[in-house]
């Protein structure tokens, strides 16, 4: 299994005016959260999309526990439980500063190949990366 | 079962660099077409909010079938196929010009009353104004 | 002169935590009225894409006389003074339902050729459809 | 003067299907950037509002020279040239990795208590703490 932990500090533009952070913003945050979990692995989304592959989302889950608020600084758990063949779940918790539950969610990606825009397997270069966490 | 279609034009702002419709901005799509389906009902979630009653999101759903892009003109089917108590369950379907299903997703939301910050009841006006299209 | 007028519906996602329209948001909303007042002229920006130019912005001013707020219905009153050579200039006034005017902006966008990324002059169809305007 | 740099990482998010940062997002960077800037003279937004003074913009203006594109990790530069009296002035710059300017800009902020709405005086501890900076 492979795990990361990434803050985020919730600014006024993420909330609303219950004064919660507003409810389609949290799918920023996990991408914030995947994007830095892969860099973490030495890998680079920006360069997978220069090579050619694209990991468009497929599916999003979130349940909202607690809000999250104006200047919380935010931690995001974000779990990969198994190495992806032609998709990436990535599962999410995240946590204020008084390490209280507020969110769960998770996002499915697909690899798609940009020159046909058909799905494809897992870049090996990824797998590889991925499976030092799962031994 | 109350159905209900809302017209959103996509903008720039909307999309990023896949040139699809960003993920985490289709939960602003589904919060448009419900508000506007209780405004269709005579029904204003505003006023709601000013009588002391709040409905935040508890649970979001998203699955992304084909992307939305650019200056679409997407029709979100909104549909509430029964009438809620404690939460009150939101189904979408969002339609590009072509007819071709782009997206499908849920949303749970809970009533609030917010002297306590407590779950309540759904509001009896609504609850009245729903059953005309159950019957 | 060319003059345009379009609506728009504020959403909860446009909202802050003070209960306005978060200071960023006008910018999206400044978007959406000027591609529309494009459209209503018989131009599509989004073919003009499709065609080799883009428009990005250049320059944004943003005067916030009073605040938007959730659910107004705003009108956005789009001005072009002059035809455009090789940067075109929308004004913009915000009136809520109450017509009074609640902010004041304008933004300065260029004409850039895709293929080598440079600037060019402004489309012939575009400034004949605006001529008809300035007679 | 107070100078102050904040990093900021453009996330996907961020960009539109031009590939750049949406012109209406710069305003979440300055904010972001502003607010650090605060913490960092040990003074904190959040606890200003919850002491019933919020600080609204008044007025923005961005100059876009170079489009800022997905990952780059930019760095904006704060500047206060004056201690400010009615309204506050926060001029910005941001730079990406190479360090090309991308992009300046200017937001003024007003002080509001809350209780009445109206315009008051900066709060004496944060013209203090600003003041050790100018001598």
């Amino acid at each position: 299994m492979y795990l990361f932990h990434q803050q985020v500090r919730v600014c006024y533009a993420d909330t609303d005016q219950m004064g919660y952070v507003y409810y389609g913003n949290y799918a920023r945050f996990y991408e914030i959260a995947r994007v830095e979990a892969l860099r973490n692995l030495g890998f680079s989304y920006k360069e997978l999309e220069l090579s050619g592959i694209m990991m468009p989302v497929y599916d999003l889950q979130v349940r909202y526990l607690q809000p999250a608020r104006y200047d919380d600084l935010l931690t995001i758990h974000v779990k990969v439980k198994e190495i992806p063949k032609l998709k990436m779940i990535f599962e999410y918790e995240i946590y204020n500063e008084a390490n209280l539950l507020l969110n769960t969610g998770s996002t499915t990606l697909v690899f798609i190949k940009m020159s046909n825009n058909r799905p494809c397997m897992i870049p090996d270069e990824l797998a590889k990366k991925l499976k030092t966490h799962f031994e």
